[in-house]
């Protein structure tokens, strides 16, 4: 398999300004195209160190991403040090660059200036590599049967040309293997339990050595990944292995799971009320409005999503909510009768089919544990749900409010 | 200065299912402890892979750190693999290691097994490094004045023992730099007219070679940072270098800027409404709740927060706050009028002493563009703000909730 180096310069991804989070992209991309990213080098934008890593990578794979470090501002140290450690003689104009840059600024109704005209001047060693989105073109550099790709650091520049120009030269030039992946998403299973399970199905029939399966907790329940990575000739075998694989990890969990998909949650509870013709309103306190904007997140929410209220102050929850104050100094503001109150006011207010609520505690308070009451309610029915916390606050909140959306998820799927 | 290598070892960080984020809260504590990460690995968890890796960094740097590759089930792996590089000739129990083991499950009420026994067991090469938080311990080895450091992989046990043992054991053994920083958050300036701003002062008198400005784009505005590493002995002159030089950037941006902290945004806007004794209601469209979630996520919010309205359906925003259809009808959804009802319809709706609104479009739809309108109300005022939207849905609701809370903020200052 072709081992692949990413290098990626920048002062501000050391000193921690800035989360890498292109190289976890890239590495996802990578995988998901049939590679596999082998190692990852953050270095300073400067011409020793870049030199001395390339030399260093060259080491380890065959071929090196390298991603920052460009654009006019930076001093071309990286386009400098690439062109003397390939043997480039000098600099020559890319004239698709150039007609790309004057169409940009023409566009935008600016006049091209010479720092950036500069940006179509690359090593005469260098094939270029299209920049679609930004200034600084791509440039492929070839070392025997080895290769370096130098991409530029923004990210929506950099993903783009990975995932249109990039991973298919590799796939042209090197033998991707076939990458099949399967989920099954479950919620409310410990992953001690979740391992436990999977062991016990493991006994009856070990899954095949050529599928890895990986337990990955997430903030909506613990998603159980079924991958393999087989060579392109065996690409049936993969994906039968891997759907066979996963049929038996879902029929383990298929109380708790809740989909096969890798789709956002507040997409899939979007997805069920559309399709059962319903809409929703929200009733938050503790999450202070956080499920409702993960409802928004997604286009189209306006279609079934109503509106919500937050009601952190207590008397909100009875003038804006109708919960009645003597349910509330009966029970407490946390408690299930004000959960249920919240769900049906929340519902009414709004004129919506289902009410969600969440009355709760994100840390603890006052010698009370951080907890808390979701409330479901529809014209038919309602129900409650407690759960305890364990976590700092704005985990509590954020778990809490996926916890909401799975309640409502599961509750329309099994009422209507 | 002490150079610092960041070996950070998984998998799951290489398939992208994770995102380093390690890697840049340890740039940044080292950093603000007067140290500098000049680099970091990501590799396999895989021996060959280690052990390569540590003979590479320490050709590059004097200290490597390491995260992950540790715990009960990764077959000690890494430690293992330490122990050879490091010329260790076996495995010796650390008694204080064993202790903390059986005290931790002995609170939780288990038994401690066997596997999380030989967490403390320990290469007779290395010197043991506390985990607080977690069961597998740290490891200090030598190899002459160069020094490798071992650390989980959990990032709260990482980043606990980093601040906790790593770091003050660097402070003692190295020295650090002093580092002084300071910040001006400004909001509403372009960063292509903050650096044109920034020239004219630097015209005026270049600031000191010792500073360092960066811009830093976030969500919430422009970060002006202004910082400095100095030896330890000029420190005073650090420090004397960088309020001098922040001092003359704040002046240059006045108007501009809403604070010299690094505090979060929502938290600045809680500060002001407890100093003035005020209590604040959020009408929400576009952000869908994120508004009020960003409130909420602020330990205290309870106290001046008294809760808000998402009004997604037109209907909400004439049912629930009063908006008249009229003026829907009139200027549309999206408009000053619409903005101006909803902040005071949720201020009396809560009977709150601010209220704060926002409607727009999120996306372009319908020939329409994305946009946003925003009011403020008081029982004496009221106004409006107008935004454009440029980017992807969720970097505009993202934006316009912090620009919501900006404009609160700004009025407040001025109004009370």
């Amino acid at each position: 398999m072709t081992k692949i180096s990413l290098i990626t310069i920048g002062n501000e991804l050391l000193k921690g300004t800035i989360i890498n989070t292109n190289a976890a992209r890239a590495g996802t991309m990578l995988r998901e195209s049939g590679f596999h990213l082998g190692r990852v080098v953050t270095i300073a934008d400067q011409a020793e160190d870049i030199q001395q890593t390339v030399e260093q990578e060259f080491g380890h794979s065959e071929v090196i991403l390298m991603s920052g470090g460009l654009g006019p501002t930076q001093d071309d140290i990286t386009k400098q040090t690439l062109k003397e450690s390939f043997g480039g003689g000098g600099y020559v104009l890319h004239e698709p660059t150039l007609a790309h840059l004057r169409e940009r600024y023409r566009k935008r109704g600016r006049a091209l200036n010479e720092l950036t005209e500069q940006q179509a001047m690359v090593p005469d060693v260098c094939e270029v590599v299209r920049n679609e989105l930004g200034t600084a073109p791509g440039m492929l550099f070839r070392r025997g049967e080895k290769m370096l790709i130098s991409m530029p650091g923004v990210p929506f520049e950099m993903l783009h040309m990975l995932q249109n120009e990039v991973i298919p030269l590799l796939q042209r030039e090197r033998s991707p293997n076939a990458f099949l992946r399967e989920v099954v998403r479950i919620t409310g299973v410990p992953e001690s339990e979740a391992a436990q399970r999977m062991e016990a199905l493991e006994k009856e029939a070990p899954f095949p050595p050529e599928i890895e399966v990986a337990y990955l907790p997430r903030v909506d329940g613990l998603w159980l990944e079924i991958a393999t990575q087989l060579p392109i000739e065996q690409k049936n075998i993969a994906a039968e292995l891997a759907s066979t694989t996963s049929d038996r990890v879902y029929r383990q969990f298929q109380k708790e799971a809740y989909t096969r998909t890798t789709k956002d949650l507040a997409l899939i509870v979007q997805e069920a009320f559309m399709e059962k013709g319903l809409t929703l309103a929200v009733a938050e306190s503790m999450t202070g409005g956080m499920v409702a904007a993960k409802l928004v997140s997604i286009s189209g929410a306006s279609r079934y999503f109503k509106g919500g209220v937050t009601a952190y102050f207590t008397e909100v929850k009875s003038k804006v909510l109708g919960v009645s104050p003597e349910i509330i100094e009966k029970y407490g503001v946390v408690s299930e009768a004000v959960a249920q109150s919240m769900a049906e006011g929340v519902r009414q207010l709004m004129g919506a089919d289902v009410g969600l609520a969440i009355t709760g505690r994100a840390e603890p308070a006052e010698n009370l544990p951080a907890e808390a009451w979701l409330g479901y309610a529809t014209a038919k029915k309602s129900m409650t749900k407690h759960i305890d916390f364990l976590y700092r606050r704005n985990v509590n909140i954020e778990r809490a409010s996926n916890i909401l959306l799975l309640t409502g998820l599961a509750n329309i799927r099994s009422d209507f």
